[in-house]
């Protein structure tokens, strides 16, 4: 199966796209480029088993520094809490409005935690387990084993935490 | 002045290596691209004036973003805080250990939020104020005029705010 738009295959139904699903047309050219500097491992290996959000799941996952960046962890083990950027590299970058399947709703890209987006980074929030060299034991990950990874932050509460942010279209969803 | 390690020029002082910091050699390739989709408007021309992190100013910015991904906007209006996520597009990427000015002291670049990164794109927290079509005015962002959008997505309490988050070391720093 390939998709009309694209004209890039859509094999995976998981990847594909539903009805009441708008895509753009991509821009010809890239701006920017990224490098994986290592690898997510966690207990899931399809879509289906991922948890629907990191808090459903207390799972300890592996993030795997790529050695040339190890020296780069100095510090990290005093941190409660990290932000960790990842590349979700299987999803559709085209898509502006979509319908999440557990909503049934049309919503806006940016409205959105959904994989499929222009650029595919997904920020989670980790409590920091342990680091025993370039490994970082962490919970609070939702990804597929194997997941790249592009960036890890210090998380400063005094920035990153507002207790009292409201998502509207989610508190009012129906149940 | 060309920097010997990366061959690259180093004119701009302000993102050129330090006594006390290390630098690693970048990959030969790089793995995945970004789109650039839209720009941030900010009072802030050069690095000096910006301001030190986003909690000292309570300035509105204005994020554009390009019409191609207009419709993605949808339903973001309901959320009282986003997720921003923007590339530093004048940072060096290879450094490992760096010294940041205000503290003087030696740190891993994955215990720091410092823009010199292996993949510069940065993550801040911003209070919505209004969206108007294309443009979204916000407060708590601290970068240049100009600096390229990657990603906005919408801030949910339950999985992104840790108040109790600790950073060891800037906890424990002289003051």
């Amino acid at each position: 199966m390939t998709d009309t738009k694209t004209g890039k295959a859509t094999d995976d139904p998981a990847f594909g796209i539903w009805e009441g699903e708008v895509a753009t047309e991509l821009p010809p050219l890239y701006d920017a480029s990224l490098y994986y500097i290592g690898r997510i491992r966690t207990p899931w290996k399809q879509r289906k088993d991922c948890p629907k959000n990191a808090r459903e799941s207390g799972e300890i996952c592996t993030i795997e520094i790529d050695p040339r960046w190890a020296q780069a962890l100095k510090d990290v083990e005093s941190c409660s809490h990290l932000v960790v950027l990842y590349w979700m590299d299987r999803s559709r970058r085209d898509i502006v409005l979509q319908v999440p399947r557990h909503y049934g709703v049309q919503r806006g890209t940016f409205s959105l935690r959904s994989p499929a987006r222009p650029n595919p980074i997904a920020m989670s929030v980790v409590r920091l387990v342990k680091v025993d060299g370039n490994r970082l034991d962490v919970v609070g990950l939702d990804c597929l084993d194997g997941t790249p990874l592009v960036d890890l932050k210090p998380y400063f509460a005094s920035t990153d935490s507002v207790p009292e942010a409201v998502v509207g279209w989610h508190r009012d969803r129906k149940a």
